[in-house]
């Protein structure tokens, strides 16, 4: 297990890209958008993880909704898993709750769940797996 | 650099540390006390990264606050890094505020300094080296 990356709610990608490029020392590798989710995401590499920064593209999204509540801030921790599905059971089965058991496609070439936060003290927890 | 640990506030350690055992797969390697910040904490290991679980020892520290604002969940973010007192001159000669910009003694061996989230869209950034 690692964290496969931290996702960061910001109001305006190209802002937030040249403020982590000068914090990180590093510039994105990758820009995206998941339109399912409503987001543009940017990514930087930080040893075996990466910083996901979100933008919100609609009203909607769960991005917008957040920073309306809570302002700009870090969002969610993922955690890399080789088998999602299994992963999925076996936090079940030991009481944890989803948001959506079933994997959907996330940015990045990879298959997410989301457990709810109300289950884990809080903590928005991602979890995904590289897919084939 | 590396992402060195994410910090989440919690209410309870004992509680937690069960919990965030049964979602990680681990135990915690490490509890300790930081009286100055008036802290319990618990680390975790998750590849080369760490989850440190933080509960507050008074009201007065900035983690009860911080819980009495938010509830539980992510509380800031650490890298790892080389130098701390160059990295300081570095981020401040970009523009980045402090919180204090002479390093502490942290958890873990650590010394440690904090960026001002208003600096950095609301993400509570903490730099953090090995003591010798």
């Amino acid at each position: 297990m690692k964290i496969e990356h931290l996702g960061i709610a910001i109001k305006n990608l190209e802002n937030s890209d040249h403020l982590f490029a000068k914090l990180l020392g590093t510039s994105p590798y990758k820009q995206e958008a998941v339109e399912r989710e409503g987001v543009k995401t940017s990514f930087f590499m930080v040893g075996e993880s990466k910083i996901e920064l979100l933008e919100a593209t609609n009203p909607e999204s769960p991005i917008a909704k957040f920073i309306e509540k809570r302002g700009e801030g870090i969002h969610h921790i993922a955690f890399a898993v080789e088998d999602i599905k299994k992963e999925v059971e076996r936090l079940k089965a030991e009481g944890f709750l989803f948001i959506s058991e079933e994997p959907k496609d996330g940015a990045d070439n990879k298959l997410v769940v989301f457990l709810h936060p109300k289950s884990t003290n809080g903590v928005l927890v991602e979890l995904c797996q590289e897919k084939p």
